[in-house]
Formats: C-alpha cells, sequence, structure tokens
C-alpha cells in the first residue's frame, strides 16, 4: 500500500523530528540509540490517531512504544498527542507496516498490538488484512519466540479470520474474549481504549486475542 | 461420571435393544458388524433428546451415527426419536463419553460432534468440560489423523475456554462462526439445530468451531 501524505500534516509533522520517523530503516539494530535507553520495545501497527499507544505509553513509562501508520493525516494526530504529554518513551512511523523485517532486526521488539485493523471483506483482499500469513511471516521475523501479538477488533468477519488465520500458522492461544466490556471488572480497568474502541464498545462486542509466536 | 439411571427410563430403553447399547465395549473394532455395513460413523457426544443426531441420521443416511449420553432420562428420549423414524444408521450409547477410547479404535470413526456441552465455568471443574485435554485426548485416540471435531454453543465462557484448548492441543481450525444464525443463507440452511439451539439462538450468538485433530 502506497503511503499517502496530506499536504497539511507533512509540514506539521516535519516540525516534530523528535517523534515523527519517515525512514525507519534507518533505526535498525539501533532502536535503542533513538530512545536513549534499552527498554522493551511494544509496537502498534495501524495506530492511527494515536490513542492506544500514547495511552500505553502513559501509563507504562518502563516501556517504549513505537506506533505504524500508513496515513500521514491520522498520524500527524498522533505526534500532536505525543508532543502535547512530551512523552520520552514515544515514536511514530509513518510506513506500512508489512515492512517491520525491514527495520527491525529479530527480537529488537517485544510484542506487537494490533487494534480495529481494516476488516478488508472480500475475499480477493485477503492479502491485505494484517493478520494475514504475509503479515504474521513480518511479525514472526522480528519477534523473539514466545513473544505475544494482542488483537482487538470489533470486526466479526475479521476476527473470525483471524483466529483461524493465527492458529493455522501456528500461533499458542494465550486467551481469547468475545466481549471485551462485558467482562470483570479488572479486564476492563486494564484496557486501553483506542478510538475505534470507544466510538463502538456500546454497538456490539469487542473481540480479544492473545497469541504467541512460536 | 456417573452413568444416572431413572428408574423409567430402564424398562422403555430395555425394549429397544436394536437402538440401545449399555455394553459399547463388546463392538470395539465391530462397529461394521452392529450397523450391518462399513458406512463412516460420526458420533455426537452429549446428545441429550438426539435431536441433532436423528435429523443428521435422516438428512445423510449414507452416513451412521452413534448419539453418546451419560443421563438414561433424555436418551430414552432418542431412543423414541430413533424407534418413531425407524432409522437404520442411528445408534444409542448410554456411557460417559471420556471412555470413547475403551469402545472404538483408531480410525473406526470418522468424525466428532459435541453440542451444547454443560459449560462448568468454575475453574476447579475444567477437567469436566467436553474440551479439555484428557477429553480431547480420548478422541485423538479413536480419530484418523485429520479427522474434524464440529463444536456449537451459546456459552460464551466454555467457547472462549474451548478455542484456546482446542489450539492448545495443536488442533487445526478450519472455520470459526461467532454468530451462526446471523450468517449466510446457506450456512442456516445446511444447519441441523440441537434443542438447546432451538431454545438459545434467539437470546444471544450461537457460536461455532469446526477443527482437525493432527
Ligand atoms: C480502522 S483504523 C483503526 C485505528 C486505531 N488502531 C483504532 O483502533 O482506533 C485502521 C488504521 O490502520 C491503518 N493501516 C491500515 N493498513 C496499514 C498498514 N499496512 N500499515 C500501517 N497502517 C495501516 C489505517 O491507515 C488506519 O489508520
Ligand atoms: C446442555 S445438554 C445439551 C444437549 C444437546 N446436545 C443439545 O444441544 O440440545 C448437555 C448434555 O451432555 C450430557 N453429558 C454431559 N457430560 C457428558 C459426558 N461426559 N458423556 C456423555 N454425555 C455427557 C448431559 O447429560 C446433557 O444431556
Amino acid at each position: 500500500m502506497r503511503v499517502r501524505k496530506k499536504k497539511w500534516a507533512i509540514p506539521y509533522m516535519d516540525k516534530h523530528p523528535e517523534y515523527l520517523i519517515n525512514d525507519p530503516e534507518k533505526y535498525l539494530g539501533k532502536w535503542e540509540n533513538r530512545f536513549k535507553n534499552n527498554a522493551p520495545i511494544h509496537v502498534e501497527i495501524g495506530s492511527g490517531k494515536g490513542q492506544f499507544i500514547i495511552g500505553m505509553a502513559k501509563k507504562h513509562p518502563e516501556i517504549n512504544y513505537i506506533g505504524i501508520e500508513i496515513q500521514d493525516s491520522v498520524l500527524a494526530m498522533a505526534v500532536n498527542k505525543a508532543v502535547d504529554n512530551q512523552l520520552p518513551n514515544v515514536q511514530l512511523v509513518l510506513t506500512d507496516g508489512k515492512d517491520v523485517d525491514s527495520f527491525f532486526e529479530k527480537g529488537e521488539i517485544q510484542k506487537l498490538y494490533l487494534n480495529f485493523s481494516d476488516p478488508w471483506p472480500k475475499t480477493r483482499h485477503e492479502k491485505r488484512r494484517l493478520t494475514s500469513p504475509k503479515f504474521l511471516q513480518s511479525y514472526q521475523n522480528v519477534l523473539p519466540k514466545n513473544a505475544e501479538l494482542e488483537f482487538k477488533t470489533d470486526n466479526r468477519g475479521l476476527f473470525e479470520y483471524s483466529l483461524v488465520s493465527l492458529n493455522n500458522f501456528g500461533m499458542k492461544f494465550s486467551s481469547v474474549n468475545l466481549n471485551l466490556h462485558h467482562s470483570d471488572e479488572e479486564i476492563i480497568a486494564n484496557n486501553v481504549e483506542t478510538e475505534y474502541e470507544e466510538k463502538y464498545k456500546e454497538k456490539g462486542p469487542i473481540y480479544k486475542i492473545v497469541a504467541q509466536f512460536t
């Protein structure tokens, strides 16, 4: 997928090179330098306007977070939130998530999040789904053995597909939740919501799976 | 679990030894003789009052069906349905499903169904769930490689548990449906309902998974 750039977003983001990365390949094997510490790195692909990744970064200062997003107009809003909160543990990358293995070394990141990924319901678009085998292969190329993928969505079709896809890829399920917002209080209290989640959680079940690469 | 016998059910069932089996071990390796043909055998564990197994037997005369049920009072009603329909391709077994490997040889049956199994929600009762590892092991002992297990339930907790349990057991998912009665017309038309399904399908989603033993 082509990285779309909206004119207004570019100058804004260019003003914040401390948060925004256009050339992630430069940091391959060197993300530690970029963060100036060696805390574990957790990555979200398709981070949108950044509500989740910024929320996680505030909640877990001991973890470094990288949000990867292909649309500059939404990523700009995530940059905005990072600036507002002056967070030292967030970086935002404008690129296609399928290329993660061109800018992370195996084991350089410890965990991966996918939230409300585009459903691509048509069978002929299966390859664009972020939980299709080629994407899973890229993720496995950069995550250490037993590392976790956490995936949330409100989209039934995408979740059904993903359960089969992750299983067939050989991933080991840690937990599945078929109605996240009707769960134990503790689960709800610990959950960091995304923009889409906030919007759709009242309209139907939010599904979640945590699974390990093997 | 103890096989419970209700007094009224015994004489009724004893009148129909052509459908009711109390001593399945006797047929180990010899089910073909019992059915008097070598059609494939599909088995349901926890067949209850028999709506599903009888419905399947009517729809698929080319398959032999065995319903296994631990409660004689409900199994008697399945026997009743078999008698009424004079079905040559059904047998009903009064026993505990965990013992399947004491009365089937490996490869003697081709497919397994579990429908609306008791949920046993308490963690300390996990071992009683029909999708827990020990049960899966018994099933694997009798099914050939790549044989399918089909499991339907309305119980969210049991389905969440089962997705993880089947995956962790190494089973390969063929399909997952998170709302069977809100699916393509063809799926609904081909679905044979159980008693519980008929009763609960309007109250919330019916979940279904088809997975293969490996
Ligand atoms: C439906 S939105 C969800 C946004 C956010 N995660 C949420 O839950 O509110 C999906 C996002 O994924 C982004 N996206 C889709 N495909 C992508 C890819 N291959 N690489 C990076 N981002 C992608 C889209 O641009 C969009 O912002
Ligand atoms: C909730 S009912 C569902 C009945 C039917 N399958 C339906 O969908 O309407 C569960 C049934 O499984 C039976 N059952 C529970 N544990 C069993 C076991 N270990 N072996 C055989 N049957 C069992 C119960 O006696 C009960 O009839």
